[in-house]
């Protein structure tokens, strides 16, 4: 961030007509936003980038659902029925969906086509991604964020589907916080005891498998995928890269701010925690991003969800800190 | 609220396009609605309704602000200069800003004025208001919201301005709690320990001189006021004989819901809790009316801000409710 417009905006807010403080975190919130961008203005208009795809370690039963539903829900996100595109429809924010793996195929859906491949290897056995496909994913990301400030988007959202996303976000959680597999693994959908069990030893094992170390950003994304991870990762930066603020959803989004981060640490300074998710590894990587979320009402949808419903929170932040009266305007003296 | 809407919610929730109980608290909060409103509709518009009034105990030093600020903010509030005015904004709330009780002359401004007395009597003294000045204020609140639901405000929030209305706040929340003075007395708008100290042993005092049992609403709200703590009780009182959802904000709409509750227990089935303030007391009332806040980012400073700010949190629950697609529509089956 710009530490000199973050620096004027604090002197800003202890001149507004509020004690100060007394906006609490969104005052924080606004400093930040503006060393992003440079202005006070409202980070509006903003988009959620839903980027979805599938994983090959579904196949180790580490989900209840079968994978055709995660085809099934491009198609009710096209259609506007999923819980995402209410939440977008509430908070004026605009929804892109973007298949950068989908396992089956969805070319007639209204979308943005970007398959990579049809989901990612078995992580538990192999390699979910070669390395080219890695980079192709994290392209995919990388030039939408590019288009969507061109386009002129102001705030760009993080968004996700994928059936079996969360085994893969927990690896790369691990891989990056050192955290176990017990610290980082959870119900995802909802999962009962025994299938939680299961799917950690899948995560244990996988990272004994692969035991890529936490500097090494592109082959932990070639050994757990996913390919929405690596996008996410490539969007991340790619917002960063503009000054632009991304919000991040969930914990897919958390895994993948990491895997950005150990890019390149400074896009932190881009990234908003949407919401704490009811997923045990989000506050995990949550603690290692640095960040505090705007939202904490045990969600753990994924799509987007928490992203959007934090957005007016942040816009909220900002709008104070642009457009409040100071106490010289107000004629007040304390 | 109403029961059969209620379990016809929870039943549709159970057909949505999502995990079961993927969407945490918003799920139970829409369902709440649905029994506020005996319909899925999205709760708009809103409107905030902002309380003002003087309180006679700040002759004994509670606040470091002069009284004179209430009518200079109510001034930057019908200028749109407030952060009130900043978050109503940006979540297309209106602002209704009604002088129940300035003691500083503001005839001048283009508000509601609804004023009963310049101003309570010193709380620490004697009682702050008569009985038929409590009942006047709580009426100024109860016509208010009757009128703003003729009006077609489907959401009713409220907010607050007074200085040392926190004293009046905690003296209330002791009484409908049992709490200690030390629990629920806080820094309001910031003031050091040894101001604190003896805030809250002006507290204490005050609820040893007035000695007002928990189930006497009336006597409380004459012992210790505020203005806009009765004209708050009553707008409550006046949402909920409206069916409508009204947002609580922060410690002084706590205060005032207790109040409300006290009256008529069914009330809180048609209150939500916008925020938790920094405030003590307001975890303290938020307790004992069985709310759980959607926001808890630190705020403390009053207006309605909190209530806003949740706002959009609230007609995002909703709206998945009312317009999600069933797993029957997307052709999906578990």
């Amino acid at each position: 961030g710009d530490s000199g417009a973050m620096r004027a905006a604090a002197e800003r807010h202890a001149q507004l007509t509020k004690p100060a403080g007394s906006l609490g975190v969104l005052e924080e919130l606004s400093v930040k936003v503006a060393g992003m961008t440079g202005t006070y203005a409202v980070p509006a208009p903003a988009v959620v980038a839903v980027f979805a795809a599938d994983h090959g370690v579904h196949a180790q039963n580490v989900s209840p659902w079968p994978q055709e539903v995660t085809a099934a829900m491009l198609a009710n996100f096209a259609g506007g029925g999923a819980a995402v595109n209410a939440f977008a429809k509430n908070n004026g924010v605009d929804v892109r969906v973007v298949d950068v793996g989908v396992a089956t195929p969805v070319e007639q859906l209204d979308i943005v086509h970007a398959k990579v491949r049809p989901g990612t290897r078995d992580l538990s056995r192999t390699d979910a991604l070669t390395e080219d496909e890695a980079h192709k994913a994290i392209a995919v990301g990388f030039d939408l964020a590019d288009q969507l400030v061109k386009d002129g988007y102001r705030c760009l959202l993080t968004g996700d589907m994928g059936i079996a996303n969360t085994t893969a976000s927990a690896a790369l959680i691990a891989t990056f916080t050192g955290a176990t597999a017990d610290a980082v693994t959870g119900r995802g959908t909802g999962i009962d005891d025994a299938a939680l069990a299961h799917k950690t030893a899948v995560v244990r094992d996988a990272l004994a498998l692969h035991a890529v170390p936490a500097t090494e950003p592109l082959k932990a994304l070639q050994a757990y995928g996913g390919l929405e991870h690596a996008a996410l990762a490539g969007y991340i930066l790619g917002a960063a890269a503009n000054r632009t603020p991304v919000i991040l959803d969930g914990v897919i989004a958390g895994a993948a701010a990491l895997v950005a981060q150990a890019f390149h640490p400074a896009v932190v300074d881009y990234c908003v925690a949407g919401h704490r998710s009811a997923e045990p590894g989000h506050a995990v990587a949550l603690k290692q991003l640095g960040l505090q979320p705007l939202v904490d009402l045990d969600l753990r949808l994924g799509e987007g969800t928490g992203a959007v419903l934090a957005y007016p929170i942040l816009t909220c932040a900002v709008r104070a800190l642009a457009e409040m009266a100071t106490f010289e305007d107000a004629g007040i003296t304390s």
